[in-house]
């Protein structure tokens, strides 16, 4: 079998320094009984708290080596986005998930940034399907991207196949697309794999965790999740379904850890629900605009919900609060009595008090309908001090300058503006650290393996599950590209994989790498400065220039002096070549960055990207 | 005098769109009785709270019209940083601070940001003065850049003072500056203008408020101050001139909004020391290493206390936290006993439980002490699981992501990273609503200007003050380039003045200005394509070319044949001109711009920069 060649048969020189407190297969052979396994010296401390003994469900005595199932993160973990995990069992594979994630500011010009699929093509005849935890970009936005590769089955519930299919659509893939709807509770086969879907609360509806049964044991793999038990719709995540996974044996839990440095439980979405209701009242003769995000349809239906109550109409703003509504009314996921949603163009026929606009934006990204209108330049909306605004969601992290420019220009427009996180306004999609424990008690997992967020984020996770007892052997902070082998016999990690993020920009896929990027952070911080000259191909004569031309260096009218100056150094280098030295190109462009360059410094203080361009008649 | 000519004299379109709740003197006489007056019909509301009315201390009965004094805010307002304020009063001037502001992320290349000094400049005759409130770069920075435009005279305290001569020194001006060193309580006269230091609390030792005393009356400009009852050395803000001033008649209070959002009271510097100590224990055998600003010598001098107190030597590392402790601890503002300070070369001759090392890069800035750490480039230090670090320091917004990016990099070392706010290893240097409000109670001011923030934290502390019962007229929030006119008989707007952003990019002051800034954002996200070619001056025809050359735009290699096409379609084009059309080089320029843009946006989706060259031979 596979396993057994990739982890006996070959040399592993660069997974050693990457297992962290963890003994592989190769170091020394496994016991059978693994609950009576001495504790394995950790290369990293997990916590500082002590550890009661566990008591473990698995007490085999097979004779024969356990059979493993291999996972490979390939993006997800030291990051947060682009979310994507291989199984394999016996040969067969399947897909958990297939994020994006969007691009850090120095990734200049890139529109989003995708895992690498080069081992998923690898093993595209092995791999039975992509199963889907939900909606949201971190976790289907790379989907095109891998369809077009091949046509992979793809496995989601409702509402959550109903946003890969507008995605699908716009890249022209929707009708070759390969799509399975799936139910919780209800089992499905892909290979050796059994998947039994399972219901969890997000901040979006439809989102599952996945119970992943192969001949190695079981996996349950959370997906987002957090545990609410008064959830708008739908019930609170299915605790039983993974209770009685664990009184059975779970061979390994992944689990989400976005929150995990939180403590205590994720409040209520009814709290929200509660804030709006207080503030609808404050409110009272003003217009209410309440900026969210557009998955999140239990906000959504809580603000119609109140709007009715309070006899509001209500208008949605935003490409994708539009496109995700009518999505969602069309497949039941939002309810509306007649006549109470009104299209934006209309809202101008209605005094204030009975108009609540739901719009994007919430983060503050620049072209967004709210940044359109705290910039008074959004086509239907005019913000004035008849307006109060609900700001229903906390800044992602990077997002907090753009968030505030938006939340200045409203209130400089006279606006009222509810932002802060006194008013509870908005809560997170994730588990804190108690809904953690709670799972990871639940699932009474042999090996714990945090998944979904930065490494800080991870390494508390880790703590946490430790803090319960969990030996630090059995719990791996894993990375992108690693093959992490599990069985009832222990945890190991096989040869690394290929694993990293592609940039895509317009219709490039990879295509801006490393070199781009440096050119484009170097023109980004001093400009660009061309110098260009024909020469004759003969005589080696300087036919015409050189001529000096600049873009974003310094303002040119101003600088006519700092130019002449540029071009007469150059003219003194080219003077003072030879006719053979003038035929050697490479040798005379290099003499000329130098040149510049070091004038420009001297000058100015600043290194703009030298660019000399000779051309031979 | 000059007031009443500005005010009377002239017209004033574009100041009627900036009178917030405010009436000025042309559109109503101003009754002489303020207390008396009947609330101003607000245009902007400041608080939803019910207002007592207020008793004033200015019932005055004069029949001559008051002596105003003009407030030019030209810095520091809508904006955290960057603060400079001139006041006028009787034809003489003070200038109050002289700050600079770091550039946001979309001012590329861009290495700090100063005030717009026009009207400085053209007033320099009779600014009798530039006076400091404390050391910090928002505060200071400018100096520079304005005393090398004229010798004005600076008076500081004497910390400050010896931040400013560093500062003069690197711009070779600490020879000719005419610095005087002030003192709190002791009074001094510049022009008309009578000032008073007041010691107030900070993040830095040596900050002072300032009573500015002018025929006008009493202004309070606070600087950035907190109220702390158990500082670390210096005493708490004298709280009791503030109250004299206060009982004799304030005319306006200027106070410090940055903490405007926050309720309740800044903890004391005191709480850090103690939160040290507990990790100081829990840190055993462990090295220490804390990150914090170089500028806040209390927390240096307790975290120097507790070395000692727990047998440790301190190191300090990164170039402003050295420059700072030598110039600290030479002026007497930071004390060690002997043998206690060690280099940093010599760290790794003791052994871990024998070393605190103090550095820079709590914000993570990327070329930062801590970040070369992170990144195990640091010369003299190799971080790994032998370390205990302390962030003391929040994350200035904006920097969250790249002080992330430290935190992971340290904890994937194995290092234990302290930096969550549940530690309490930081508190604010700046003042929250309690003591926002104890100083507006105290100082009892006719009016107020909230000063020192972006909109959203001026707003709020207008809304404060209105809460204590102020009444909305006597508020103001400004914007820089305003000239608040203020006297006992009103509130009013003058002529805005000129007020902005200067650039500042190496030695170029003020030469990047819009157009090079669109050009580098240009450039940075698609990057540059040249097209160019040379033409025979007399038959129209080319000689050489056209060639293609790019940058920041796609991987060269990979991208032949979109290049190859590109050079046809110019090819192309050019053959589809006449001789005639030729000689018109801005005509071809365009040509040949329009066809490449269109030909590689078809292609790619992307726009970059084209460039189009023409040589004439």
């Amino acid at each position: 079998m596979n396993h057994t060649t990739e982890n006996n048969g070959k040399k592993q020189p660069s997974t050693q320094g990457k297992t962290r407190g963890v003994r592989t297969k190769k170091e020394a052979p496994v016991k059978k009984t693994v609950g009576k396994q001495e504790a394995a010296v950790s290369q990293k401390r997990v916590g500082g708290t002590t550890r009661r003994p566990r008591r473990r469900q698995t007490e085999q005595t097979a004779s024969v080596p356990a059979v493993p199932v291999k996972l490979y993160p390939l993006g997800g973990l030291g990051e947060v986005g682009k979310n994507i995990t291989l199984y394999e069992c016996q040969g067969d594979m399947i897909l958990v998930d297939c994020g994006l994630v969007f691009p850090d500011s120095d990734m200049y010009g890139i529109d989003l940034v995708i895992p690498d699929f080069t081992f998923v093509l690898q093993n595209k005849d092995r791999i039975k399907g992509v199963i889907i935890t939900h909606g949201h970009e971190d976790h289907i936005g790379s989907l095109p991207y891998l369809l077009r590769e091949f046509n992979l089955p793809v496995y989601a519930t409702r509402l959550t196949l109903g946003l890969i299919k507008n995605k699908l659509e716009e890249h022209g893939l929707a009708s070759s697309a390969n799509l399975h709807e799936i139910v919780p509770k209800r089992k499905f086969k892909l290979g050796c794999f059994t998947i039994e879907p399972i219901h969890v609360n997000h901040s979006i509806p439809d989102a599952v965790g996945f119970a992943i049964e192969c001949p190695a044991g079981v996996v349950i793999h959370t997906g987002d999740f957090k545990v609410d038990y008064t959830p708008i719709s739908g019930g609170p995540t299915d605790l039983t379904t993974i209770a009685e996974y664990g009184k059975k044996g779970v061979l390994a839990l992944l689990s989400d850890s976005t929150n995990a440095e939180r403590p205590g439980f994720t409040v209520t979405e009814h709290k929200v629900g509660e804030s709006f209701a207080t503030l609808f009242r404050r409110a009272e003769k003003k217009r209410i605009i309440i900026a969210t995000f557009a998955s999140n349809l239990y906000r959504i239906q809580q603000i119609i919900d109140l709007a009715v109550r309070s006899g509001r109409k209500v208008a949605v703003s935003g490409r994708s609060m539009v496109n995700n509504t009518e999505m969602a009314l069309e497949l039941g996921y939002l309810h509306a009595p007649e006549n109470v949603l009104i299209d934006i163009e209309s809202i101008n026929k209605y005094p204030p008090e009975q108009i609540v606009l739901i719009t994007t934006g919430s983060q503050g990204e620049p072209l967004s309908a709210l940044s359109r209108m705290a910039a008074a330049s959004h086509r239907n909306v005019r913000v004035g001090p008849g307006d109060f605004i609900i700001i229903s969601a906390n800044p992602i992290p990077g997002n907090e300058k753009m968030v505030t420019k938006v939340i200045n220009g409203l209130l400089r427009l006279g606006a009222e503006v509810i932002y802060e996180s006194m008013y509870d306004v908005h809560v997170s999609g994730h588990a804190c650290q108690e809904e953690q424990k709670l799972l990871l008690t639940l699932s009474n997992p042999q090996y714990f393996l945090p998944v979904h967020g930065e490494f800080k984020h991870l390494k508390k996770h880790a703590m946490t599950a430790a803090s319960l007892g969990m030996p630090e052997k059995n719990i791996y902070i894993g990375e992108n590209g690693d093959c992490i082998v599990l069985s009832r016999d222990g945890l190991s990690l096989g040869e690394p994989v290929t694993a990293g993020a592609v940039m895509v920009d317009g219709l490039g896929v990879g295509d801006v790498g490393n070199i781009v990027m440096r050119d484009r952070r170097h023109l980004s911080e001093d400009g660009l400065v061309i110098v260009v000259a024909t020469v004759d191909e003969a005589s080696g004569q300087v036919l015409a220039g050189p001529d000096i031309v600049t873009r974003g260096f310094v303002y040119v009218r101003e600088s006519e002096e700092l130019i002449d100056g540029a071009r007469e150094q150059v003219c003194h280098t080219l003077a003072g070549m030879s006719a053979q030295d003038m035929r050697d190109f490479g040798n005379v462009k290099t003499r000329i960055r130098e040149t510049v360059s070091s004038y420009l410094y001297r000058r100015t203080k600043r290194s703009p990207m030298i660019l000399p361009i000779l051309m031979e008649v």
